[in-house]
Order: C-alpha cells, then structure tokens, then sequence
C-alpha cells in the first residue's frame, strides 16, 4: 500500500491523475491550508527488501496500474525508496552472531535518529509517520503498557522486549515529534502510557484501522436504518482477498485483531451481535477485496426486509489515498498545537481514537468542522 | 398501504406491536410533544369499493401478517372503514346518467365538507390528508396551473377539468384547512396555484413521493461516495415488484413519473447521468420489492469500484409508518402554524419540496432539528 | 423437516397441494409404477417429545404454511404421531438407575421390532427408514466398523457403545429387512460393516446427506463451466441459518461433518481446493437459509469472470419432497430386489454411496434410466 | 470480438496462452482429429476501418490483455489484417458519385470471389465463415425469403435489396462452398430461401446468436429446477453492458432482435412468460458485462425461494474462444460431408436452428456424441 500511497502522490503531485478518493480534496479540505500534494516527502522505515519501485512494476503486470503511470513516477518512487531505512524486527533483532543485544530503547532511538535525519536533510517543517505495516497478533497486556515510567524503564533494559515491533515505532515517533496515525490494528500507540506520552510530548496522534471499505460501508448504512426507525437483526459478512494481506489474514491470529476491529462499530450502532464475519484468503483474488454482507431488518409490525451488499475494490486503491489525508491532516493538527488522540479523524477508522462515534456521515461532518477550525487557529 | 397503515396504528396505539419503522418513535422525536398514536383517528376518500378490513385479510391469506394481528385490530379498521367517503374519479364523474356535469369546485367542496364533519364528529383538533392515491401520468401544464385567480375561474365551470384527481383532492384540503402530504409523484398539491393558495390560507404541506425504499438507499450511499472523494460512474437500477403497484406501473405513463422522480435525487448526488432505471411488474412477488443496484466507482489513480446492492422488502410494510409520522409532523407543523412546503420534511421524499437537499444523513439533521424547533414555539 | 414431509404428504395424497418440488412427481417417474403418495404411511423414531402436529402449528405462527393447510393435514399428523416410538439416546440410555446396561444389539432389536410392529399393523409390502435426525460429529473409526463379525461381537457386549446412534438405528433397519436412506451426513449405514450387511442381507440403501440447496446449485454450475473449457480458480461460499439445523451446525463438532461433505462433490468437480466456506447461526432467519457463493473463474487469454449466487429458501421446504422421493424410489429398489447401495440414487445426496459422479445434470440423467430399468424389472 | 478471437488464436498457435474457454481443446473434442489452432488462417469482410491490430492495442490500454500478449501476437494480427477485404454496407454501397446502382448478386459474388481468392493463396482445405457483425434490426419479411428461385430473382435486379447486409454476406458463403456460422441474431442465413440453398450446396451452417454469459446460465440452471420438479415462477434480467455492443444495443430496434432472442430459450424451459429482460448501455464499464437475474421459484406446499445470479465478464473474452470452436467444428462438418444446419451444434447459440434443446447440459452430450460420429465418418 506504501508503494502506492507513494506513486498516487507522485501522480498528482505532477499532474498525472486527479486526486479521486482523497478526501482532502474536496472543499472543505481543499482550500483549508493543508499543505500541498506537491509538497509532501515520502521517506519511511521497512523490514523488507522489496523496493516500492519494484511494488509498482507488479501493479502494472496485474493491470491495475498503466505503463504510462508507472514511467511518470518511476524516479519519484526511487527517491521514496532512498529514503527508507531498515525497520525493527523482533524476530531478526536478536539474531546476528556476535552482537549484544540491543534494548527497544535504543532501536527506538534510531529509528527516531532516521526520522530526524529525514526532517532535516528535506528541510522539512514537520514529519508524520503513518503505520502501514502487516497486521500483528494481538499483545498480551503487560503492567509496563499503562504506566510511563514502567515503560522507559523496561525499554532501557536489553533482556526485555515489552513492546510489539508496532509500538516501538510509535514510541520512535515520540522520540523525533512526529505526528503518527495507526492504520493498523496492530497495537501501535494504542497502549495508554505511550498515549500519555504522545499528549504529554505535543504529538498528535489518530487512528486506528483505515476504514475503507466494507466496515465504511457497514458505518454509513447501520446510522441510516437507525434514522428510520428500523431494527437490525443481523448483520453477517464474508471476506474475500488475496495479495500480501488475504495471506496474513489466513494467520489466526492476526484475523482476531482485524474481525474485533471490523464488528465493534456494527455492534455499537446497531445494538445486534449476530454478526459474524469471516475473512478468507482467497490468493486468485490479487488486491481485490469482495466483501458479501446480508443485513437483516424487522420493520414495522414485525415485517422483515433484507439488504444485500456486494462490495469490489482493490484494497490498496481504497487505503493508499486516505493514507495522503491522515499526512496532511496531521500536518495540520501539528502545526496546530494539537496533541494525543484526535477524536475528529475518526472518519478514516475502524476504531476511532477519543471518540464512540461510528456513524460515517456524523464522523463527515465531524471532521470537516475541525478542518476549520484547526485550519482558523494556524492561521492565527 | 392505507390498511396497513391503520392496522398497524391500530397495533401500536393498543400495544400489540412496537412502533418500528416510525422515526418519530425515536429520539428526539419521541420527547416533541407530537400526537400520541392512540390519539391520531383515520378516515379518508376512496375511489374504490375495497374495504381496507378486506384488504388487510388479504394480509393475513399471503402469510405477511399473523391472524392475532388481524383479530386485534379488526374493530379498529371497520371504525376506519366507516369514516371513508367516496373519492374523486374523473373517469366516471361525468357519468351519471341525467345528471348535470359537476363543476371540479363543488366536488373540492363536497370533499372538504367531508373532511369537516369528520373534524366535528371526533373532536380533532386538526385533520392531516396524506395523498395514497395510486400514482397518475405526468400532467399536462396549463396557464391555470399558474395563478390563483385563473384556476379558480377555470374549476368553477362545470364544462372544464382542469386538475388531475389528485390535485382536486390537495384542493379539498386547502378548503378544509386540513394539513397535506403528498406520498405519491402524482401532481397534488405540487402545481404552482395551488401551493400560493396553501402557503396564503396557512396550510402546511410536504411532499412528495414517499421515499421508503431503493431511493433511500441511494440518498445514503451517494453522498458517502462523495464524502470520500470518489466519483460515480454510473448507477444502474432495477425494481420488481407485484401488487397493485406493480401493475400500476406496468402502464408506460404512470411509470414515467416514477422513474423521474426515482433518478433526480441521484442525479443531484452523483453528478453522473448514466443512471438507467426499470420497474418490473412481476405479479408472483406479489407486495415484496426487489430492487438491485449496480454502483460503478472511480477512486484513486483511476482504478474502479463496483457496490451492488440487492434490498427486498414489503413495500407498504416501509410506506406505512413514514404516513403516521407525517401525519404526526405536519399536525405538529399545523400546531406551530407554518404554511407552505415544508422543507425539512424531506426526509421523506423523493422529491422534497422548498429544498434541494437529497443527502438522507443530511436530512435526517434537518427534520431533528426542525421537530425539536417547531415543538418548542408549540410549547411557548 | 419430518413434521413438513409427514404434513406434505398428507396434503399431496388428499389433493389439496400439488407435489411441486418431489422429483418423482415429473416424468418418466410419474408412470413408472412409484407406490402412490397416497398409499406410504408414516411412523418413526424420535428422541424429542415434540410431536409433529405441534412443530406443524409453529410452521403457522412463523408464516411458512396457511392455516387451511394446517387443518386440512391436522388429522393426518396424529396418525404420523401415533406411529412414532422412542428412538435411541445414547447420552440418556445408560441412566436410568437401577437398571442393567442395555446392550446395543439389543437396543437394535427394540427398534427393529417397532419396525416390525409397525408393517404389520399397516400391512405394509415394505418399509423405508429415512434418518432425518441431527447431524452427529464425525465418528471416531474403529476396527469393528470394518468387520461384521467383530461389529456383531461388539454389540452384543453391553459394556461397550462401539456405534453412534444414527449407525445403531441404520443397524435396526438392517435387521428388520427395512431399506435405508441417510439424509443426514452423520455415520448411519457408511461404515464398511454395516454397507456389508446391507448387501448381504438384500436391503437396499442410497446417501448421504440430502443435496437440497447451495451444494446442489454448485453441482448444477460446476460441470457447465467445465463443459465450456473454463477453469474454476476460486469458489467461496457462505450459509446463514437459523432453526434447529443453525443451533446444530453452530457446534464446531457437527459443523465439521457438514462441511466436509459439501465440499467434497465441489472440489471433485473443479479441481480447485480453494474452496472457504462458512455456516453461521442467524437465529432470526428461522428456517430460511440464506447462502452466497462467489466463483472466480478464468477463461480465454487470462481473462477473469465473476459469477456470484445468492439463494434463499425455507430449508425445509426443500428437503422435505426429497425424502418423500426416496420413500417412493427405495420402494422400488426393495421390490426390484436390489440390495446394497444403490450409485444411482446419487442425485439426491451431496456424498452419493457407490458413485462418485456429482454432476446434477448427469445424476439426474442416471436416475431417470434406472427407474425405468427397476420398474420394468419389477413389472416382469 | 473479431481482433480478440484473431489474437487469441495466434497466442494459442504459438503456445503463449492455453486454449481456455475453447470447447473444443477438452474431450472428447481434443481427440477427435478437429483442424489444429495451428493450422486456422483468419480472413474476413469488414466495414469498419480500424484494422484488428489497432483494436487489439485499445485491449491493452484498458488492461485487457498485457503488452507481452499483444508484442508476440502483433505479427499474426498484422497478417490477418492484411487478409480483411470490404464487406457490404447497404448504406454507403449506393452512394458512389456516378456509379451503376450494383445488384446484390454482384455484390455477393465480389464477397465470394474474395473467399475463392482467400481459400486458393493459402492453399485451404476449406473456409469457414462466422458472422460477427454488429447486430442488425429484425428484418421485414418478404415473399422472397421464402422461395429460392423468386429470390435469385430480386438478387439479379439492381434496384432492389431484397436482403439486409448478413443475409448478403451469407450468401455469398453459399456462393463460395464454405461452411457458415451466425453468431448473431441478425437474419444471415436464417431465411428459409437461404437455408434451403446451402443444404441443396452441401452447406454445414450453424446458428444462432453465440450464448455466451447470462443466456448460457439460464439454460444451465432451469434445466436443473425442472430437474427437481420445482416451478419457475418469474425470471427476471438486467443486463449492463458498454463498448461497442452497449451502444449497438441503446438502439431500441436492434435491442428487440437481441431481447426475443435472449427469451426464446428462457420461456421454453420454464414455462413462465414472466421474463422481464433489460440491456442498458452502461459506457463507462467498457467490455465488462453484468448480468443480473432474479428467480422467483415455488417448492414443496406453494413455498418459495428466490435465487440470484450476478455475472461478470468480459464479453468479446467470452465469445471469441467460442468463434474459434465453431471454425473447427464447421470444418469437421464440413469434411464429414454434412449440408445445412447442424442442430448438435446449439449448444452454442441462443437459438439453436435445427433443434428446440435449449438445455445446456443435454446439448453439451449431443456435441460431444456428435463430434465423436463425424470424426469417425471424415476417418473412414
């Protein structure tokens, strides 16, 4: 999905393609100060070896991307890739012969040392590190994870690794005052005392899980049988993809964060938990996602009716230009003086930071007041 | 959709059935101080010799009531039975043999004066007229149409039939003082002269074209589309449907009502024109609508999106509680003394009058916001 | 389902419904000699108190039958009641206190003397054991299912429960000299032992587990997609069910089983093994089952298609005819002196005994030639 | 469709794409001694200007087929080019300034000396023509379609046009002794004058109107409900379709010939003339074609279920490996000696001429028997 993020901005950066699906380009996003497409560097950390230019070249042999694009953009995306540096992984940290081993707190520091270095060598006024990595399992809660000091103290120790690879680059976006979103449901900085320390140090943050497609869908039609008086039964859902994600999904384990994540807003907005959902790993499917859903409603004296949504996209053309929002709405939240969650970005996820609120066209509404309101107070 | 409507009021006013479907059963509507359902009485105009406690034994025969249902509220809708007085049918006014030709004012006055004796006989403080009627060809304009004095010139000349049925009930209405809702595309209320003759005399009127089920659907998918900055290609329809509806609008003309005011509301939305659209009359469905929708969607980088919806419900299981609440609103907006469209009663229509709002989320504000306004100068 | 079949009959053989969806009520069928409707009777074994008549009043309430079919059949559903004895629990029948084990030859002969009992007061040329009963988790295998010599050991032994029930019951079928079909995918006569006996003792049988909906469907659209040389890539599906059979499958245990053997015919029929699929329990669908498929299908050059399916039924509206067709066509295997499996017989099961053809079209071509084979067998 | 079957065959030719979708690159087809893909020259008449090759660079663009496909093939789409002579175009054919009015047999005889000519330079066996022009509107009959001597007749004068341009082209493959296939609905060959002519030449011609997408899945899947004594109460279509075909079918003249065709074969396997069927230009999804049916069916004691299908696809992919069926089979036919329509050829047509099968499973098993018996015969 980064390799996109990053050829789409290339692509309208220069021209190529207009900026559909990015909703910061519509008003009042677009004439709210934000800074420019053209204006944003993609920089990054990544734990593998395929360069986004490569990511591309497989997006035109799949046919979602055409040559023409891929030739426009092709330096911008080797630019991007000089600019990533190797990410933390837990499972090789450790690994290389010879070597002590390393605390969090000291691969937090350089990671933070990489985004510094980043900010500084482009001149740039701010950095917002977007989390666009594969799913992790869900953590299993440690007292460290709510108490600040705890924390520090067991990142500092070389024998501990208390934090999930997520969270120790949220807690590296700390470190260097970069703004962070978790489109993830990895935990990332959904760990209350690295929230603490986002609000305390100045950082805005917001997540979590992009809402991009069936779970938005389910968001904007659950408020609107709610609207007209109409009571959900059920609400069941099925799944398909393939790519890099239908395979990490196929892990157990990683499916329970994303089907939490998916079924929470459903569950709050229509008070029914008949709602289960799968997700299968279907690889001839590529980057298209097909998601089924069957809504069952009881109308008046007891009638049913039934809804039936079938939804096609390619799942990285759906993220890839909310991912350009979240840089340049937190761009703006950060030059704003806004620091810890923020409740009105909720819009762009599955389980909205500081916020209960699930309804799509509320969460609209929502975040384009802020926009305003963020954009009036850096105007200042 | 009248007998569903006053068995189910019927049903909810002695607590046999909760008032799903109803949006003022919900907050803040519930708290406005609107007529109670046990306090609202019905009666009407029929053209036809059916009675709806018939009707609604039909109900029970095709399995979409329950026989306790029926004996419940069987009292109820001889009462209801009891209080209709033949309507307005053009086809057969001029009939009667030896009899001189009616002027269309003295069949609005013969109306009206039913509407007020079935005032006096209840004791009601105000009578509410929601049009039901089955849907009539799109009307051919004339200059009566336009102006006050010109029309009433034009229905007080027994040799002349200026206005559609529909539009000499809305007539009555105004003579009577009564409330109007126009649940049908037909003509009614909705001709200049006679919207100036309401808005002038104090009336209160909403309409038009109940919005209860595909359409809806379509007033809260398309602005979330355009909410997230993604561009409808094209959205293609198809609806089957039994019942006498269906076989209404099997007629070429009187579907051709229904089609405009079923595409303008996506017209406005989307922005995109190819949205074909067909009604299917498919009598073995008998009252069930299916209706199917095909969403085609440009997002980033030029890639597509395609949402099919599929949505099967009783259609007059959906009209039947939208008729209260309007009854309710609009006996509330009579209470508060506005005249004229009433806008932010859109919500309910396909084509709202006063106001070119179509976003159902949107709409769903403006009639909580209006009820909660409109209630408090009752109150004052 | 037994309640629908018992009360189906009843209105098939007193004219006042049609056999619509009984197979055998078609051509060549129809002339084929099939005992009539009207001369099966209805007897059984139940484990549950619930008798027929009353689960026939709930298929009322919930609006699947009219009350005029329910009267009509009234009497009828007692006389099946009358004829029902209590079946065998294995998790209830060593409980009762103070008394010895029973063994599970025993038990066997008890039913078989039902049976037996039970031809005889009819005077019945033959009867045919159809289990209907829930599905069962998969059985553990052991030696003495394969040997009959070793099995018959084993029953005789009151310490030990070497069959499940549905296994002990076919056993009791067995024993009375009564056919077999296995509606259900429990165990039942498919274990080698029990198929041994069968053969040797001239009773014929045919299953396993009733081919009524979605498996049908994929085995109706498989082999089309075959005969036009496309290669199935992908075929994913999911089942939403209320009623006993949601409750039942909701068993991770029992889910097994049935997973298993729908699958199998589609994975033979495509050679694709990406085949997911899913049963969720969806209470509030009652007896209707809902079932999506999405089939992913490559064609000329690469080319990709899509077929989705979506079916809803009243499950058992479908198999209620079915098992009335087996009565009818084991009828006419007894009387042909066909013994063991009876390949077949295949159309009707989602494991056909004996064949490993699951092309619909083709099982329903191979039955058509065989009734007329065993009627004119039976003729001579 | 004709650049796509053009580039497809020489990609299976040279052994960069297997024959997917081709009917006859399966058994008992693949044994049974058809010309090899190798050995298949493409020619033809066209109106069009733009060359194959120029519409097969268009299939890049839209991400039809990859730019690799489309460098190996360009060579044998450039010879297939070259081998494209102008066909007949009514409209234009008596417009040339200063010109003779030409009588259709002159016009036919210049098309089948451009056959002679084709057949003799590549040193054929023999030629197969396929219609794959645009659709035409149903044509007027006149008495000359009946009787071959009246029609010879109008043919010779050149002020009339007694036959619309496919019936010209037909008769010229008459004049040329090559077989003919109609794979659209336009008349060709499908006047009796014509039919008699080419069985009285010894002629194979097959037809009609390829049956590629929905109208093959309609008669998959009603067979398989008669199968099961189930009765189809309604069956109800949407079709959406861009690209040339969309725009051909916008024409409501050219859709009637399209829609009766696409009913025949519904009606005569259901029995039910509920069959409402629409195609809707849809231009922005090119040459993806959705299909949407819906089926109403009742079962067991007047139940019913509903079953529906959505179905995408890329036409011309559908159709083209057809087309290069149909060359093999003809030439079989062909060689075997066969004249006038072959009925065991319906499995590929809508309707099928020679034959009232519309069953798709049952005329998959009469193509095969017969591919099996003509092969046998041209082996003799």
């Amino acid at each position: 999905m980064a390799s996109t993020a990053t050829l789409g901005l290339a692509a309208i950066a220069e021209g190529q393609s207009p900026p559909t699906g990015c909703v910061t380009a519509r008003e009042p996003f677009a004439s709210a100060g934000l800074p420019a497409f053209a204006d944003l560097v993609v920089g990054g950390h990544d734990i593998s070896a395929v360069t986004m230019t490569k990511r591309a070249e497989c997006l035109v042999e799949t046919g979602m991307i055409g040559p023409r694009l891929l030739a426009a953009t092709h330096d911008a995306l080797e630019r991007a890739d000089a600019e990533v540096r190797p990410g933390y992984d837990p499972r090789t940290a450790h690994l290389q012969d010879g070597q002590e081993p390393e605390s969090q707190q000291a691969v937090a520091e350089r990671l933070a040392a990489d985004i510094a270095s980043f900010q500084e060598r482009h001149e740039l006024a701010r950095v917002v590190v977007v989390d666009l990595s594969s799913t992790e399992p869900p953590v299993d809660p440690v007292p460290e994870h709510d108490d600040v000091d705890a924390l520090l103290g067991a990142l500092a120790d070389p024998a501990r690794a208390v934090l999930p690879a997520s969270s120790v680059s949220a807690y590296a976006a700390i470190l260097a005052g970069a703004a962070y979103a978790a489109f993830t449901p990895s935990a990332g900085m959904n760990l209350p005392a690295l929230t603490r320390l986002a609000r305390d140090r100045g950082i805005p943050v917001a997540g979590q899980d992009g809402k991009t497609g069936q779970t938005w869908l389910r968001t904007v039609l659950a408020p609107a049988f709610a609207a007209r008086g109409l009571k959900v039964l059920s609400w069941a859902g099925t799944n398909l993809l393939g790519g890099g994600d239908g395979a990490t999904l196929a892990d157990p384990d990683a499916v329970r964060s994303k089907l939490a994540s998916k079924n929470r807003g459903l569950t709050a907005l229509t008070g029914s938990d008949t709602t289960p959902l799968h997700i299968d790993n279907v690889p001839d499917l590529g980057d298209t996602k097909v998601a089924w859903d069957h809504v069952h409603v009881e109308g008046f004296l007891g009638s049913r009716l039934t809804l039936q949504t079938t939804w096609s996209a390619h799942d990285s053309m759906l993220a890839a230009p909310l991912v350009l929002d979240l840089a340049r709405l937190l761009a703006l939240a950060h030059a704003a003086g806004i620091s810890g969650p923020v409740p009105e970005l909720g819009f762009f996820f599955k389980d909205p930071w500081g916020s209960d609120v699930h309804d799509a066209a509320e969460q609209a509404r929502a975040v384009e007041e802020w926009v305003l309101g963020a954009s009036a107070q850096v105007g200042r």
